[in-house]
């Protein structure tokens, strides 16, 4: 008989935002009128910038017309795309990359998850703590985790971050493969300065150790100090794998693109010592088990590299930074610890002494119809901590901050 | 330092498309002036149906507003289009599905190149021979199919289709946990009548194997006798999983849109005799590897289950039959032995006695300026044929079978 995958059986059966979503409507139906404001789960509220709507219409019509037609697209995405990433994203910031370093996609969470294809079973991973649950989960699916004993995967390493460290997790005591950094942080909304950064690219190239490096916030940030792509790090194209992504930057978690860099530098090995370009191999994983992104896609993510594509994402960025920076303000005036929120659409705040995560969820939603996500759905270093994103509408994000105050 | 997944090692060099590229490109090189006709990869020419494109634009400025604005949708694809596909695909034949089994995706490649994720590493794979690539190389990326001799994979059981068996697959001698199963058939144009289908569901069910039936060219269907959907057999949905595309059906290729049938029957078993629903595991892995296909190629999808959507996509699948059957007429009239184009867009012929299809490859490209593709690019059996496609324009499909008239 056909064997199944066991590692899928060892996945907790509640995925966070499935459980967030389960007591939400639950509360619903009990309280059918209640006016529920949802600051959790972290998606966009913003249309798309006009560049990307028009470019998109274009697309559509070249699609209607034999002579303009186009089917199967170049796996790695369109030209037109990566030689805008590598300009706008890369070059304005010293970093060279060539176009066959870029694999065009329909996601970040595509690619973080599917990145494990490439590598071997017997890695050891470590993640910061909390964490973006793809990172592990698809770990757990490829049979590298272990067991999961007290809410931690026993092949695990895990690097708190917390208020008592900074948010800065500190290099693992134990040697691990493959390390998952994401920054701006997903759930905490904190950063690494280049010196931070610094730490762990020497750490990977010194234990020839490969950094996942999730940079699907990067443009959010605000402050000199903070690197947008790990590739500002000398030597990081020979240890770091970057993701990133269009859903944030521009709002499109429904219209899918995203992006990865893959250095022909960087390497793995194999047991008996060879050592192999990932480069390639992540190439053929794509040209085998994916077909390209959608060309409209793709010309919508290319307007928002025109000016005018460039301005429009600045100012849906600063409308959502507002929120942020009003979220930050109305929750310290209501005497909460508060995190993130500067350099990242994320607060993470401290729940109140002697109230765990989920505890805060329930009050939150049941006091004030309030929904955020509870920190130790991220990883067990969240337990005591909550997120509230700044996607919201502007109105909603002032009357949460209101019922906040009135708490 | 991090380890690389061997697997992919054994993976011969050149991908089939890629060496027919590169091939393409010398020829090109030192024949600038040649006028090559294309009739190689199996991608369309014919501009998306109107309703298509209307309901893509309509979506487009539904993204552009606040109002209407959509962000992440729903991993398993909307209601409306699962709606739809559901009456018109599949009620309309007899066969009841419930929505939780359908998953819209970005495309069949992606699912059947990423559904041995939910499999356990020990299964047995069998396929057809010649074959869809991706099939056996996402088999081999997952460790399953031991090592390559003499163009075959030790661990992959080949199913011979030539002309001696009438391209009809014989049952394996030796037992297989997992079947690919592709009709109509990719590279061979050719499929099975109920009667034939119906001996696989028969065979995986009394071995508890289980099918992976790619059905991207149910489309081109014309014959009473060749079922549409594996599910039309009875017991098919204790035992397959039905991959279905909008590429061929639509003109998608560029677009990306294709569903997978997951049945809540269909399971596999863990070591120890536990049996596990393959519903659940593909939800969980598309849930964490996958974020939902774009809103605008969902509704541009939903569109040709419209009146005129039908009508638009039924015209577009004439005209290539047609070409299919100026292909036959041609190749046959200059005496090739043809199979296939009846109830698929692929014709398959016969390389003339003692030419390889490389050769005949070589020879086609230098001597009368066509792209075909060797039979032998798909499996051992595909020795001594080559596919030829009936996506191009009219006017190519009519001065190529010129040329070869002329040959």
């Amino acid at each position: 008989m056909a064997l199944v995958n066991e590692n899928f059986l060892k996945l907790p059966g509640n995925y966070l935002f499935s459980e967030v979503a389960k007591k939400v409507a639950a509360f619903k139906t009990a309280h059918p009128d209640a006016d529920i404001i949802r600051l959790g789960i972290g998606d966009v509220t913003r249309p798309l910038p006009p560049a990307s709507i028009e470019a998109m219409h274009r697309a559509v019509d070249e699609l209607s017309r034999s002579e303009t037609f186009r089917g199967y697209g170049p796996e790695q995405g369109y030209d037109f795309l990566i030689e805008s990433i590598l300009r706008h994203d890369y070059a304005t910031r010293g970093i060279s990359l060539s176009p066959s370093e870029v694999f065009v996609s329909d996601g970040a969470k595509s690619d973080t998850g599917n990145i494990g294809d490439i590598l071997g079973q017997d890695n050891t991973i470590g993640v910061t703590d909390p964490v973006y649950p793809v990172y592990i989960d698809s770990n757990v699916m490829a049979g590298r985790t272990g067991d999961l004993v007290n809410g931690k995967w026993s092949n695990v390493t895990y690097m708190p971050c917390t208020a008592e460290n900074g948010f800065i997790p500190a290099l693992p005591e134990k040697r691990v493969d493959v390390i998952y950094l994401c920054y701006p942080n997903n759930p905490t909304g904190t950063t690494l300065t280049r010196t931070e950064l610094k730490k762990w690219v020497d750490y990977a190239l010194a234990n020839e150790a490969i950094i996942m490096y999730d940079a699907a916030y990067e443009a959010y940030i605000s402050e000199e100090d903070v690197p947008h792509s790990i590739y500002e790090i000398k030597g990081a194209k020979k240890v770091a794998i970057e993701f990133r992504s269009f859903s944030k930057t521009a709002g499109f978690t429904g219209v899918r693109c995203g992006y990865t860099i893959v250095p022909k530098e960087v390497m793995a090995v194999t047991e008996s010592g060879e050592r192999v370009p990932l480069n390639h191999l992540w190439n053929r994983r794509q040209c085998t088990k994916f077909n390209g992104t959608s060309y409209i896609t793709q010309r919508g993510a290319e307007a928002i590299y025109t000016s005018e594509g460039r301005q429009q994402i600045q100012e849906t960025i600063r409308y959502y930074m507002e929120n942020a920076r009003i979220m930050r303000q109305g929750l310290q005036a209501a005497g909460f610890q508060v995190y993130g929120g500067v350099n990242a659409p994320y607060i993470w705040l401290k729940t109140p002494e002697g109230t765990t995560s989920w505890q805060f969820f329930d009050r939150l939603l049941h006091e004030v119809h309030i929904v955020g996500t509870p920190g130790v759905g991220f990883g067990p270093s969240g337990e005591g901590y909550f997120r509230l994103t700044a996607f919201g509408q502007r109105e909603d994000t002032l009357r949460a901050m209101e019922r906040i105050a009135r708490w």
